[in-house]
């Protein structure tokens, strides 16, 4: 049983919007469900702001794929859907032919824990029209949200500079998926461990907490709460001190953390939740170091993000772990990637392959046709320039790129090592093979950012790192926007 | 089995924080972990700047308690847990008491869909110490997002003054469970009906759609897509008219509609997804017309939210049916609630009660103590003053009340007809029986808001509804205050 099936008890196959289904539907009435169709999931702006995104969500879209089947149950729900007439919405031929279906998609990702960019395909999906089509809303679900967050994550682990990160969201993220699937997007995008059991439980995260004020509050004073706390838990000692008064609480762990010490634990630290915390982690730390415990821990939460902790460090704060939580599961800033899952080729009657764009009055709004490849172009210990071409025609080795944002031409730098972004992921209804673990996922995350430039790391102003279109891939782009604006436009082409 | 339990195959019990655990085992071990206390989950400030919030969650509340239990997966996984020292954090025995217990808790609520305001109980949790502690993290969960979605459908369907809003947010939302609890709360906020296929199996939500770009993408030419789908689904046509360019688009609708009409099936409308909406829409209901559909609805999305759609019905826009996506799933302009969780009052070693307060340097801030209940105010046709007073006292026929904002005595009407807000739902073990429907809820939360005067559902400005401490809790409070800060800072009390 993968992850999602252990999580989710029944079948998913119906996490999709209608529209995907009544069009299935209509594709199977006029005989064009089985058409081979190519779909790439891409985002067109990365999130707050930044340059660049961490990849993450594929592994959920593994086991998603892995388990795609419609049930009895499903079958049994989508009979009683009616239209505007009151009449059955799909006929039980259409019905039968979904729950004797397999899912045919070939499926080629990038794996989790890549740095991407705007308009790189993340996903791709080659198959039967009606399927990928019907894999297009919950693909996006998964993907959108898990690479939001482990893109949060990325930033918020940077701001504080290799200390720990811990994640403790799960009280107001969004529904229950909505706080696991954060908790693993964020150790995958670099958080060191999340306060969720659960996520601890189903994805192997290492998990931490120790107490809450109601601790302190259940008995008749601080020192008293303290010292049961440590009695009853001597190996995960981190006092809450801000109860009551913040400093005094401080005062009173020393005095449980020192009895500890005597004994053969250790005290593991404080934790700071409210009040300035640059000015108490100052006065903290000095306090703890005159005791003698300078290898105590002080964790702070309250409200943290990237730009939190960095105002935090830039006033001197002595923080060495940073709990975060609604921001960071949420997204606050930007709870959302827009990301998108557009038709890029699409079989013929004559089984030839027909490129397709989306228009859009920007032309950075217009899908890229094709079958998509990413070529990654890297100089010693830098990522230099991505390009992206279609895999039926190859890409040469000294090829001419047109950038997206600037349509500048711009030719790769031939010494530079090259390597291919999608790699198969499922082929004929099966993995193809183990997809990396979180824990790989989340390595690959960090030596990924260190490849990037400074420039392209800011949290502000961050420099749009360059992506183009291979020459041919660019001109069969610009002829399909000039050939449907002569369609719809009434000009000739 | 519920609806929680159909869509988590697994145990819940551990979607909680590890803190919520070590608190319970530390509690066990000091022999406080039965000890009765009483919990609060409230909120401090309505969401998206308003002055109310749409009660929701309770039935999966519901759900979850009802399925409350530690199976053996959760406790091989509790065993594997480790302090600072790597020995086991909790001991063989206190698992051995997690896996025989069952849920003691009463638990009280406000009914969904009811309207609320900040401080008011959502909640109450009376029971052993132990429990109402390891509850609390998924409470806090389910309420604060449900609460916080009902909420924005509330708003946007007031933007919208009684014409249909879908909801469409599955691609975008927060997980999977973020798009099928968005639904739900959505749902009860006042949306019609979603375009995620599970929610409605789930929870028989509604399910409306027709069909997106891809679909007229895959034709040669716009008209032939418009007419295959009406040839597939003659009872389902709306069609999406902004592939290429939209007053086009509603012509090519206008003609295949035409057509269906003749036929015994109806052409239902238009959906505009791109472009000044309100222009937009303005032509195209003159197409319509002078085409003879008047009866032919305009659907409109793209990023809508109350603000916009305010802002196009300001322009006079005739759109009559809105789609809205991301930014009602994810409450874009405010991802979370602020929810809180505290502990009120815990029996003593001698079964005396003991009220609880949690100090903030922010008097507002300061949590309210006691065994609350909310007694509301109508005076005909309006509701106009709320008070939370302790059940243990009880409140006078003609109590006096302190307000809360700004600490003015209050006598509320001695002729309002008054109701308690919170009703039991759970001894025991059970829940005390059914809870309300969706469409319940639904029917209740549109019948709340009528209740409400103008000024308290203003989306910007909004007046603060009243909301009164009973001057005998209000007492107590300030008691525990004084009590906390003579204690804490050295004074003598």
């Amino acid at each position: 049983m993968n992850a999602l099936q252990q999580t989710y008890g029944g079948s998913l196959s119906l996490l999709t919007d209608l529209y995907q289904l009544t069009m299935a539907y209509g594709y199977w009435k006029q005989g064009l469900a089985e058409r081979e169709a190519v779909f790439h999931l891409t985002f067109r702006q990365s999130p707050f702001r930044g340059a660049y995104a961490i990849a993450c969500g594929l592994g959920l879209v593994g086991d998603y794929l892995e388990s795609w089947s419609f049930d009895r149950s499903d079958l049994a729900y989508l009979e009683t859907l009616t239209g505007g007439d009151g009449r059955p919405l799909f006929e039980p031929a259409f019905l039968h032919y979904l729950e004797t279906s397999s899912l045919k998609c070939h499926v080629d990702a990038v794996p989790e824990g890549t740095v991407v960019f705007p308009h790189e395909p993340l996903v791709r999906v080659r198959g039967p029209l009606w399927q990928g089509q019907l894999i297009e809303t919950p693909l996006l679900n998964l993907v959108n949200f898990q690479t939001l967050v482990a893109t949060k994550a990325a930033r918020i682990s940077q701001a504080a500079e290799g200390e720990p990160v811990l994640e403790f969201g799960l009280r107001r993220s969004q529904g229950i998926d909505g706080g696991l699937a954060a908790s693993r997007a964020a150790y995958v995008g670099g958080c060191s461990a999340t306060s969720n059991l659960l996520a601890g439980k189903v994805y192997g995260i290492p998990v931490k907490g120790t107490h809450a004020h109601s601790w302190v509050m259940a008995f008749e004073d601080e020192q008293v709460s303290f010292q049961a706390y440590a009695d009853a838990l001597p190996n995960n000692c981190v006092f809450l001190v801000d109860t009551y008064d913040t400093i005094e609480g401080v005062r009173r762990a020393i005095a449980v953390g020192l009895e500890l010490e005597k004994s053969d634990h250790r005290f593991l630290g404080i934790r700071l939740d409210s009040g300035d915390l640059a000015q108490l982690s100052i006065t903290a730390r000095k306090m703890l170091d005159d005791a003698g415990l300078s290898d105590a821990a002080i964790v702070a939460s309250n409200d943290l993000d990237e730009y939190e902790i960095r105002e935090l460090k830039r006033r001197g704060a002595t923080i060495s772990v940073w709990g975060v939580g609604t921001r960071l599961a949420t997204a606050y800033d930007q709870p959302a990637l827009g990301g998108v899952y557009k038709l890029a080729a699409l079989r013929d009657e004559h089984g030839e392959w027909v490129n397709k764009v989306k228009l859009s009055e920007q032309e950075l709004k217009v899908s890229n046709p094709g079958i998509q490849q990413v070529r990654r172009y890297r100089i010693p210990d830098r990522f230099c320039f991505d390009m992206i071409y279609d895999e039926r025609q190859g890409a040469s080795s000294a090829p001419i790129a047109v950038q997206l944002d600037n349509e500048a031409s711009v030719s790769p730098p031939v010494s530079a090592e090259t390597e291919e972004l999608l790699l198969p992921v499922f082929r004929d209804g099966q993995l193809v093979g183990p997809l990396p673990s979180i824990h790989e996922a989340r390595e690959r995350a960090q030596s990924q950012l260190r490849m990037l430039a400074e420039p392209h790391l800011r949290h502000a102003n961050a420099q749009p790192y360059p992506v183009g279109l291979e020459e041919q891939l660019y001109r069969t782009k610009r002829d399909l926007i000039a050939a449907h604006k002569g369609r719809h436009t009434g000009d000739t082409t």
